[in-house]
């Protein structure tokens, strides 16, 4: 008997299975924040919804409750005044793994049919998410908006639809007939059970606590396993009302809400005992290179899923839309004040300079021009606002300090501060542009997250390449880019791409741009250099976080 | 276009994809030793082959030889006196990853029908390979021949199977089109490009030097990898006839046949070098918890895929077959002197007895009976030698002389010597019965690998299943099995099982043994308890094998 949510969001699942086949444009989510894709009342209401949650306690009736805890400060100015439960994690490892055989006992097409409802009501709460999502981070509205909620429903939705195809795979039973020559042949009845590998550790980052978290927390719910969630320190409430969501759906659906539970914790010390906690069976982690390398050392008993840090790049050889180009890259550099993990830091643009269509330009030019570029984009403080959101860190804003001091490199263009008028505190931040040699690798040649970026001069074309190539075996990156007119540079960038095994974004000049991915279609991370040991999503991200058991017998 | 070889073995690769999503019999290469499935000659002209290969140096052309190696022992008497090159492993790695470029260009196709043409080819020289197993192992020949040759090809082309469905998911290239409004859409063109993850080291080990190499050897070879073999010392020729075909069908294909080479060593200094080296990008063993567990602690630049050992278990509740559950016990035990990764070790008995057909029968007489199943069992010395083979190695002689001297408990049954007439220095013995009480752990709960079992007496059912659960989580199992006639113990063991991830055998009274598992239907291994972290086959056993690189640019 078919699960009555596996049937009803069967056209969703057909969607996504056939999208992630075809990698072509799809999303059941629509990313446009419209009263006519969401209904007349649901801006309003997703803000009130936001609000309510404002200077109050986010009740969650989890086990193990000790106390409350939160304070998360809003990098648009001020604290969100929310507390939410403080839970012994032991007591929730606990009634993770309790909750485990039922949920199991619901079988593929039941997980699937309830993982799929519970992005269906958390597409409903995209404004209330959104909202969130913006005064946590600091991201702009729309980009909170799309990336906070349709985007990240997008990401999970993707995570569901492999994790439903590996398990689709594994017949619930079978019958196994040897012959034996003149003999009756042998027969066996045979059964094979999904079993998940066990409690799943989920870790959010301070910038993305929806997009980065939603692959790892589907994927493991999806293939059987109990979730506990454990957002940034200052980006709870996104995670606190997806968890409240989850366990929402999980009690109508008869399974124990302890399926999924939210660990809010200020001590790194608590953090580190639940993942390497003998019960933690995989740990998807999105942050730092220092506690995501400590996480892969030291979690033994778990898969560990990690996206890190890396130096992002992009080779300029020549372009046939100098002034395209150039605008592309300044949306780049500017969206969310460069703190997204795709964001470009590095562009390597040969001494001689570069063939443009607009005639040759020298390497000093391009330097001038780009940061024009970024000027001119970001001249109207409104589109500014929107487009800069505000800096989530004061790690970040240290580093945008340093950056203006001229230590790194010769400053192109210095990082203003910019006044938003409805968040008067916010600390709204413009890019900071900086020329360096490609000898200067201190400078360049580590992440230096946030609104920093390196036009660094190579001896020629072939030299950026490989300089491009060593970044990213020895550093990582999630994104490169090449803008060039040549046939040959292409290919060459491209051979080098398999190497270090990097998603290319080749002459990008409209529209797209080379930190954003969409799911579905772009593989976010391959997995395969330093900067992410998985890929949102592929296969590898799901089939190995259930196993199978079986048992035979003769007939 | 169509890679020749891949249509040419189309029916064979759709055989095998319906095989194992459905889990039934299968398998395209004839078990039987037979002149009808191989030819008048095929006996004759294999045992010249394998004749042939004694005494002399094994050409293979590899790169950085600096000298020959080599000195093979047969459990069943004698030297090989074969030499085999040995080179430098860093010309291995060079020129296994100077071969990868070209393998990843002929793509998942020709991947894929070169890899089903080398099993073919492999298939042709099965009395070759069996003679070869049979003696660097001391396996019995029906044995050496059905699971050193068919058996092990299987396990290779399941291998191949999985790669293929999990690649034949990323298309080539697609079309990205995103509406935008009233505006023109949004176009990209993708291309996705399937790249091995890099030079994969497969270690084998000296009991089945093909069936437990050929599944990493073939899934890493069909997601684009170049592979370095490195046989056990005293089980190479195997693994080197194995090697010069594979190389022999590359060279044909125009492909560098350096894409797979042999490293062979009796250093285990080379071997922790070549595994931790920087080039070598996964390791899939077979072998002792000690060295595993060393090179998943140490090989963090590679996935490890390790099978260990375990103290794989049977819990005996009641039978209505008592005869037959002895006789199938018996054999289980015997075969290949215990030296399978999958013999039972320990056997859980109520201290009250079991209800069976033949009535109640004592603790004590079910160890009786036992031991006088195997003894009557082997009572033919032709079928004990064909049954037992030889004893592979002198640490297995010193396990079974502690066994017989009583340290380890009581003896129901002594482990005999026993002539083996065609090879006089062969060393023939039959399995050793100990009886213990539950709490002697020290004694049952470590692996003991040989012909060495212990019939363990527990309090009743209930705590032989809680005792068999536990010794699956703390020291693993590849197999357990129940023989009960109640559902409820049946369900019981099952749920015990799931938790425990462990494959179940129950009530096996016929032709089917615990110890021998179904290339395509059974999983050998769950992955998910300690005595293998990977599975003979399934998708995690392929997927992370390669990455996908994806470039994507404006239509």
């Amino acid at each position: 008997m078919t699960h009555p949510l596996f049937e009803k969001h069967q056209a969703t699942l057909q969607g996504a299975l056939q999208a992630i086949a075809t990698r072509g444009y799809w999303s059941p989510y629509a990313e446009m924040p419209s009263s006519k894709a969401y209904g007349e009342t649901a801006a309003d209401d997703g803000k009130r919804a936001y609000e309510a949650h404002l200077g109050r306690h986010f009740e969650l009736q989890q086990p193990g409750q000790t106390g409350w805890i939160g304070h998360e400060a809003s990098p648009y100015g001020g604290s969100l005044n929310v507390r939410y439960p403080q839970c012994d994690h032991e007591a929730l490892v606990a009634a993770g793994a309790a909750a485990m055989p039922a949920w199991q006992a619901v079988g593929a097409e039941g997980r699937t049919g309830i993982c799929l409802e519970m992005l269906a009501r958390l597409n409903q709460q995209s404004f209330e998410l959104g909202h969130a999502v913006m005064m946590t981070t600091g991201q702009g509205w729309m980009m909170a908006f799309q990336a906070g909620a349709p985007h990240a429903q997008d990401r999970g939705l993707e995570a569901v639809a492999y994790a439903w195809r590996e398990q689709s795979f594994v017949p619930a039973e079978s019958t196994w007939e040897k012959p034996q020559g003149k003999n009756p042949p042998l027969v066996m009845k045979k059964q094979f059970e999904i079993v998940g590998r066990g409690v799943a550790l989920v870790v959010g980052c301070g910038t993305f606590p929806t997009w980065n978290t939603y692959p790892g927390l589907f994927a493991a719910l999806a293939t059987g396993n109990a979730v506990i969630v454990k957002p940034h320190s200052n980006a709870i409430l996104p995670a606190a009302i997806t968890v409240a969501t989850l366990r929402k759906v999980l009690a109508e659906n008869g399974i124990d809400p302890n399926l999924v539970t939210l660990c809010v914790t200020d001590d790194r010390a608590v953090t580190q005992a639940l993942a390497t906690h003998a019960g933690i069976r995989s740990v998807d982690f999105t942050g730092s290179n220092v506690f995501g390398q400590w996480l892969i050392d030291h979690c033994k008993q778990a898969q560990v899923y990690a996206e890190l840090a890396g130096v992002n790049n992009i080779v300029i050889d020549s372009t046939d839309a100098y002034k395209t180009m150039l605008g592309n890259l300044a949306f780049t550099l500017s969206l969310y004040s460069g703190q997204m993990c795709t964001t470009t830091q590095v562009i390597f643009v040969p001494a001689n300079g570069i063939d443009t269509d607009e005639g040759h330009k020298s390497y000093d030019e391009v330097c001038a021009d780009l940061g024009a570029a970024i000027t001119r984009f970001l001249s109207k403080p409104e589109v500014a606002c929107a487009v800069l959101g505000a800096i989530q860190s004061d790690a970040t804003q240290g580093r945008i300090e340093l950056a203006n001091s001229g230590a790194l490199g010769r400053v192109v263009l210095a990082s203003q501060s910019i006044a938003n008028a409805e968040f008067p505190n916010a600390a709204v931040r413009t890019p900071v542009l900086l020329a360096c040699d490609a000898v200067d690798e201190s400078a360049y040649m580590e992440e230096r997250f946030g609104p920093i970026s390196f036009v660094v001069k190579v001896a020629d074309t072939a030299a950026g390449l490989a300089l491009s190539e060593r970044v990213v075996r020895e550093h990582g990156a999630l994104t490169v880019g090449l803008y060039s007119t040549r046939d040959e540079v292409i290919d060459a960038m491209t051979a080098a791409t398999w190497r270090g095994k990097v998603a290319l974004s080749i002459n990008l000049t409209s529209g797209v741009f080379v930190n954003q991915s969409s799911a579905y279609s772009d593989y976010h991370g391959t997995g395969g250099n330093p900067s992410a040991n998985a890929s949102y999503s592929d296969s590898a991200f799901v089939a190995n976080r259930f196993r199978v058991v079986q048992r035979r017998r003769h007939v």
